[in-house]
């Protein structure tokens, strides 16, 4: 099957006028995992970006360490210490939506907050997974929940993942390894690609001055944001990939290198104008 | 009764210019009371809210955990850990306007809090009753302090609180419950309603793109301004709701969704037009 | 002696071009003390106007609790707790410049921080006295140093300080108290006034829209940074106290409010058109 | 030799614009070591210089105390407690550029950062040693390793590395010291100059608006940034030097002092202008 581009016409039709009569209950809650000792600035990049997207009510399992850094920045969401399991439990069954993996990190304590997390997931969650995560999994051969799942993976992650080399990642393979794992796979490269099913989406822009640390946080975060309010789980990833990289286009035409929270600052405008009828 | 929308002309009366020979004293004490570990960003907004709403001193007392992000975003703003009852207690006397609730919690800690609270305020003193607050006085029965009562229940909270079903929220019910709460209520919803004695005032604007987490908390820290600034309780309460929605739906003309401390920013600048001569 | 308004001839006289060939030691080392666990704001907002006012180089002595918010908004000043006495001693001693007082409180530990500042102060040293200094000082009869004094009192303080109620506060009286006292002082009110020998001096500018809480840190650490870049102690503190002011008014065309931080990120532009030659 | 002047042309041969197939690790690892308790502000701003200059991933060690306020600032940085040499040495190893000293202190601890750092650094790497790091090489007459060693001392810092008092540090005694020293001397001054083997460059711009504490901090940052993703090392050290004064000398337009801060933010779009194709 042809590689389609997204499209404007998807995020016309997924990012629609809100109604009138809702409430913070009708965008979902957000439950973003992640942030250990050193990779704090992860989570909050991640939080920041599903704020900003429109999440409902948006709550960060961190490390007890990043609380006030994220308050500082972001006093919109609540906080919790990761290593609360049973808190930690309780806040992934309520969620709509949950991300997992900005800078959690791979040792003992990282493992258990996953474990904790795919344990208590269901089927009508959307579970994004991303950085971290993946490699947990990987490493430990996690068996993976029933679930609406999200990879995040880049290249070397998507190797990790799936077994194939990075010259081994034809569109064919590509296909055939995320049918096995399930769930939509956004292959975070030059001109990431999002598969799903038999199909295999490529985003047409992104930018060089993207490539800075904290950008796929970033992208998990509002990945976050629009599975929570967008009930098309697919078009509302194909959605946060396009407007991610739309975003950073545009800043980097005037600045070499583009910060990850410039981007997610900018995400509320971008989302207005295709909320907008047409002209 | 009819049911009045709020409307300009209440604000007009209500801003008034400041008079020249005045000083930060004129414009009272606020007292912020809330955020426990988990929710310490909801004080964060309650509290940006009230000093950009021209409070003339405030203070916040808080989990000592958000003490730090409080002052990275206002330095404006005093802190005192809530654990300390007896600073409490001599704090909230001193005030002219109390807010208490924004992410108060529900445990033993907060009930200890809002107890002694109550126990301090006197009749002279502006109180308003959210989150958390609201919820801890339905669920233990606790009694109300003779002082001007401001509650700000969403309707689930409002259910809580009056024990009426959402669609038992009529307004014949509901003015039958406010006035045996005593006070004025800020029934927050999709045209916000406000409740005092016989009459009901409705909030002509809002928009979903307010349906975002520390919303309510922001318009409590404004009615905590309002009230401290101008002495008729009622119509700084209309003020707040009125302003507090016609800044969302401004920014919300280029914004999917608006964000509680973008609201607070703005505050300045909508008080100074309702200030000036009528040209 | 007729009170003299300050105009914009001292403040062209005082903020002259700075020279070519200088390094951040010619503009001179601040250090300002202050901001115990409640009133940590304060030592921000001072510290904050004193770097955007210029000095070369700036350290805040205050509770430890309030390094990282401090250091979260301004990275540009150098930090150290004020309870080790030894190294609050040696800073002073090392300074161009002192500020003392803003959220310093008036407990025994504040009481020790105030004497050890004034027991090392020298001749030719700065010393500006804010806020709880002034009460500490009033309070407990404190000795002065021989050093070039600025008190910074509003009404209140300046009565605790000079036994004048502010009924008998005519220029007379305060002229010859200010004598007996030594020093300069900013007389903080509607029209603040500049006293120093038989020279009164007051300030056209100044809005209601500056009453709120900071207002007064702010004034003290412009003082403190002018007072270390130009050598004419008076002139530099009418020249912060000229620009103070009339930042605000500027602001409050369009603001009921203005925050003292607000008015802090305006200085360098203020300065810069003092300092060119007038066209 | 004749001093050259830094010129645009070396900025253009050396800001090029980004390969569109590329990652953040095109773009480089720097590690910033440096910020005790008592100079973080330091770190921060080095770190904060580095990012927005474009490095692919940043990691700063330093003390503990700083990660929160680091992080409020700069969520795209990794954070490592640098007293844990052991992690320090493993990172330091796996960086493409170093950048050791601002805040760093001169104390036991900072010293075994130092030697940690010194030990492990290899003949590939850019190491830019600044601040206390330059005083405890001169202290302790530390030998230096192999690497493509960045000096960036003020006249007093390479008074005591090189041993010339500040009217010895002619052309010609500052050229054979830095020989016998090797790698690049920033001597930062009125008119910094650079210094590598045979040749002197000297620096157009500056203004003593960048006179106040924390412009070394964020040019070291720069410098930082620039060496980890150009390999001309003097190509990427001249423009880092040009750059961070030619936004200093733009903002003094309108500006009597900037901060370091405010330099940091618009490297980005100095940096683009330089990669267009000139017109």
């Amino acid at each position: 099957m042809a590689i389609q581009p997204i499209t404007e016409a998807i995020l016309r039709q997924t990012i629609r006028k809100r109604p009138a009569d809702s409430h913070k209950g009708t965008y979902g809650r957000v439950v973003l995992i992640g942030g250990n000792a050193r990779y704090g600035g992860a989570i909050i990049m991640a939080t920041t970006a599903a704020i900003y997207a429109g999440a409902g009510l948006t709550t960060t399992l961190t490390d007890p360490l990043n609380i006030t850094a994220l308050h500082a920045r972001m006093p919109e969401a609540m906080v919790v210490d990761f290593h609360d399991l049973k808190l930690l439990r309780e806040l992934t069954e309520a969620a709509n939506s949950i991300v997992i993996g900005p800078g959690l990190g791979t040792d003992d304590d990282s493992l258990s907050v996953l474990q904790t997390v795919l344990a208590g997931v269901s089927v009508d969650q959307s579970v994004t997974i991303d950085g971290s995560a993946i490699d947990l999994i990987a490493s430990h051969d996690l068996s993976l929940p029933q679930a609406k799942l999200i990879f995040t993976p880049h290249e070397m992650e998507w190797q990790r993942l799936s077994g194939l080399s990075i010259s081994q990642q034809t569109p064919a393979n590509n296909t055939r390894l995320a049918q096995q794992l399930g769930g939509i796979i956004v292959l975070k490269k030059h001109h990431t690609q999002v598969l799903f099913e038999e199909q295999t989406f490529e985003n047409p822009g992104g930018t060089p001055a993207m490539a800075t640390g904290g950008m796929g946080d970033t992208l998990a975060g509002m990945v976050g944001g629009f599975t929570a309010q967008f009930a098309n789980q697919l078009n509302a990833v194909l959605s946060a990939v396009f407007i991610h990289s739309q975003i950073a286009d545009d800043l980097a035409h005037n600045a070499y290198v583009v910060l990850p929270t410039q981007i997610s600052e900018e995400i509320p405008w971008y989302m207005k104008q295709y909320s907008l009828p047409q002209s």
